[in-house]
């Protein structure tokens, strides 16, 4: 598949990294290509990995991925442009992160609004499906690590979009089983809000190499 | 001990049964004395059951538990009275759960705050630590129901006020090992804000009857 990643950073780079070893074609995007992280990213990860700007990496994709900074997401987007995210599934992958007043930071949106909520309301031909915000990059594409089973959380309003970043999330080692579909893209607010705990997780923790399991009573 | 419940919600009732059945003496305090569920609970919990005003419960407790609506606790603590607080541990269960846009409520009162830090600032001669309310009142009071250890969290600015609840969680069954100390009462925002992946969980299992297990790698 060709796949399109909005955003240079550490998520977007090991996703990108991840995708290509999987055998995918991958273009990252920035503000301008030729961003210097892009070119060494795509220069690292092989024949099959290239960078370009924003909407270059959007048109280019079937399947779209905003790994941008929360904060920086609709700005990205739209120079990605609507258009070449239309009927495409975008897997919202972002946190609104506020470092202004040190850390930790200030996490979320507003307890009614999220990123993935807004992402599809300001892009309403995409198909979006929130995934993936709830951990560290690294436990992403090798939730084996943990040496036990955790969740992953997915949500959106096109339940094809969901069976398909399902599928992507099995390659990335996700049992389907711990893959829990919480509802349309309103439940981002869930998903991004517990990030909220995640950081003072963190900090208790002294490492961001964690997730959360879901335990069920009978 | 003596303690103190200000409310008679579900979480109240069933914090206080559990209370009175490992020997302490607790009074349930309500808006006014004599409220129809404070005294049914009074009389089916034993002879170690009281019930009065808030300011009768926060008056009576050598330790005392918030265990109000979230939107309602500051009213109630005034009426409970700053004097009856002053000194004392107070445990915050609250969440603040918006449900005038139906189910699932909006959680928490914003990215920025929470109620615990705010309880602590309207009382700052209280000894606030939250604690307990990202899960459902029956399993507060019997996490080993669950089958598998889950972790319950608390936070605070005093250490003393911690460890006494700590010594307490364990009287409910909980393993000292998976009790989580986030930090200082600024970390009520996380344990809040947790509550708005809960409710989406909640819809997503059918059931209230879950926790969660942090797995933390290497």
């Amino acid at each position: 598949m060709r796949i399109g990643v909005i955003g240079t950073g550490v998520v977007g780079r090991t996703l990108g990294g991840k995708l290509v070893e999987l055998g995918h074609e991958v273009k990252m995007g920035s503000r301008e290509a030729r961003n210097d992280k892009a070119v060494e990213w795509a220069q690292g990860a092989g024949e099959n990995a290239s960078e370009g700007s924003f909407a270059d990496a959007a048109e280019f994709g079937e399947l779209v991925i905003n790994a941008t900074a929360g904060h920086a997401a609709l700005d990205a987007l739209n120079a990605a442009g609507a258009g070449n995210l239309s009927g495409k599934v975008l897997v919202d992958v972002s946190n609104a992160l506020d470092f202004a007043g040190g850390p930790p930071p200030i996490v979320g949106l507003a307890v009614d609004e999220s990123l993935g909520e807004r992402i599809q309301a300001a892009f309403p031909d995409a198909r979006v499906v929130k995934a993936l915000n709830t951990m560290n990059a690294s436990l992403m594409v090798a939730p084996g690590t943990l040496g036990e089973s955790t969740n992953v959380f997915v949500c959106g309003n096109d339940e094809a979009a969901k069976a398909q970043v399902l599928e992507l999330l099995e390659t990335f080692g996700w049992l389907s089983g711990d893959i829990i579909d919480l509802g349309d893209i309103s439940a981002s607010r869930g998903a991004e809000l517990y990030v909220g705990l995640w950081v003072r997780l963190m900090g208790a923790l002294g490492t961001p190499q964690f997730n959360i399991r879901v335990v069920r009573g009978d």
